[in-house]
């Protein structure tokens, strides 16, 4: 039982932990020599070239990704091959387009933001005209870790964007008035079957994920339903497969509209791998196996994960193990064999604790030891 | 931060885990190839070779075991070369021969089983009439799972051992009138520091460690405490570094005798894995590097470990994990990359639960897909 994942970051290598504790056979197709996931990489290569991917797909049971980037047309080569590919090109369209993403869940009948389809400056004033004088923009392709994202008051804040874009609309949505936002984990095998986290609380610092509360603090029942019953809609309108992340602003006025959405493994759902029965690493295996899914019950009262973003300039982080596990025997650290620099996803702490004020401290405090 | 392993099994596999997720690099020297630990594979060779072992040595921060094999003139020229050894050749005497740890036990006041050291027929004939006419003999040397030990009535029912030995004693006990076997697991740093596990109770079959509940049910906190003590005096006075399991009897008449003890990672361990905040594997690693040890903390009410032994015939475990999961959400199955064959250790199973009845039935149930 071989899985085959395109993409050696981080999230390829948490994928190692789980695959060698199930007994799962791992490959990974890195980028480039020395990534995140080197210990499993079975090969090096242009995720791009088909003729790569094709002749890396050769010995696995079924092909999945670190990232949501491989073009339409490699992905569609791997299917017309007989290579069992999940998420599937169909899916990933919708992750990887945010208009195309928009439209269907619109049609699906999601909550979401105010939007529209911008391909000239005029129709960005209008949205902005509508939308009291403000409104966010967003290349439909290519974003992440609020790259690809400004807020705007004039169409001329993006003339760079419309001239790149060459004609194609952009994405533009109302700037909402949130409380806070969340995120909702979906796994989805192949075959139809399903189970949702609990929905959880991220808190983003520009536009990057700092941390995540597990479960979402004070979430009602009535919040947890319903966020767990959008997850599953888009998962099976959007015929995911693997790991879902919908992400979600709570609206002042208590309703939930949805974000952004991942395919794959998601930073919102780091705080599985310490607190839940299954983590979403060993589910999204599962799932693109189409094995049946394992538990996602929360192991504990609350669980926090506090990402580590830079790391110490200069130093490793092994470097600061001692001291960080010295004052924090509770922490749960991860590091992702990536050199410090600033701003960069190096590593994140999980800390499971009856009480979340216990959880949030030691996280927070054992993190601050990497700065 | 480099951990070099030396033996390719299971053990070894399941250091991988804990070590990509905490960035440790972790390198095996294995047996041969195709073992359990391949993936993490850095050499193939025989670890009774010095020059093997110290070429392997070169590039590690320290060097661990998967086993207890590896000759003491090994050991010490990788001490000799300034290699940090962990156990050290002086700790793993002790648990390389059951003699010298009877001995160094008895000095220390652990409380133990009637032994003796029995060079002739007439003398284990001797202990034999002390004790009732019956009593188990151990080969000094080489035993595990069951191997190298014997019940006997009469010194002809080791005659064969007698004449192997060659003159050198054998290690003769009294049967222990026991109520149940438990496991007390410490970790301990070179520079000292030290943790306990709670006690379990380990549940053998025909020699083999069946499956082990943790805590130990029904536990006093006396017994707790007395076990705990125990086993940190052991680890303190074998100077024991990285894992030690030491295997108790619980007498009917309440005492807690000492049966075995192992300077690794151990089977009586792995429901650390999903049930405490560390694992054994991550303690280990911590330890043998002198870092600060986690916390020990059962992570639920309960959690049971079942081995899959054998596991089916003709078939891989892999197969077998559609039907376990659909029925089994909870568990956490654990394969070791081997293939079946009868009597083997090729996995096992870990539930968590609030309750041990529910935890035992889940662990059973799930595991008894693998027969």
């Amino acid at each position: 039982m071989r899985v085959g994942v395109i993409g050696g970051g981080q999230l390829a290598r948490m994928m190692i932990a789980p695959a060698v504790e199930m007994g799962i056979e791992l490959s990974v197709l890195a980028e480039q020599e020395g990534m995140s996931a080197a210990l499993a990489q079975a090969a090096v290569g242009d995720y791009r070239d088909a003729q790569t991917v094709l002749a890396f797909a050769k010995d696995v049971d079924v092909i999945t990704f670190d990232h949501e980037h491989v073009p339409q047309d490699v992905l569609h080569a791997l299917v017309d091959a007989g290579v069992a590919v999940h998420p599937g090109p169909d899916a990933l369209r919708f992750a990887q387009d945010k208009l195309v993403m928009r439209r269907r869940l619109a049609e699906l009948g999601a909550p979401q933001p105010d939007w529209a389809a911008v391909a000239e400056p005029s129709e960005l004033q209008a949205f902005l005209d509508d939308h009291g004088g403000r409104a966010v923009v967003k290349t439909p392709r290519g974003g992440y870790d609020g790259k690809g994202v400004k807020v705007v008051s004039r169409p001329e804040d993006v003339a760079d964007w419309f001239a790149d874009f060459d004609g194609e609309a952009l994405l533009v949505e109302e700037l909402v008035d949130f409380r806070r936002e969340l995120a909702q984990q979906v796994a989805r095998r192949p075959s139809g079957g399903m189970v949702a986290y609990p929905v959880v609380e991220t808190v983003q610092r520009g536009g990057v994920c700092a941390e995540v509360l597990a479960p979402a603090p004070d979430a009602s029942e009535k919040l947890m339903e319903v966020a767990a019953r959008l997850g599953k809609t888009i998962a099976e309108g959007l015929r995911v497969t693997g790991m879902l992340a919908v992400e979600l602003f709570e609206t002042v006025d208590d309703r939930i509209l949805v974000n952004e959405l991942a395919m794959r493994p998601h930073n919102s759902g780091h705080w599985t791998q310490d607190g839940a029965v299954t983590g979403q690493f060993e589910q999204h295996l599962r799932a693109v196996l189409d094995l049946p899914l394992g538990a996602p019950d929360v192991a504990a009262g609350a669980v926090v994960m506090v990402n580590i973003l830079g790391g110490p300039q200069g130093e490793q982080l092994t470097d600061r193990f001692a001291a960080a596990m010295a004052a924090h025997p509770l922490a749960k650290i991860h590091t992702y064999g990536k050199e410090p620099r600033p701003g960069r996803k190096v590593g994140h702490v999980n800390v499971a604790a009856d009480e979340l004020d216990d959880a949030a401290y030691e996280a927070r405090a054992a993190a601050a030891f990497f700065d």
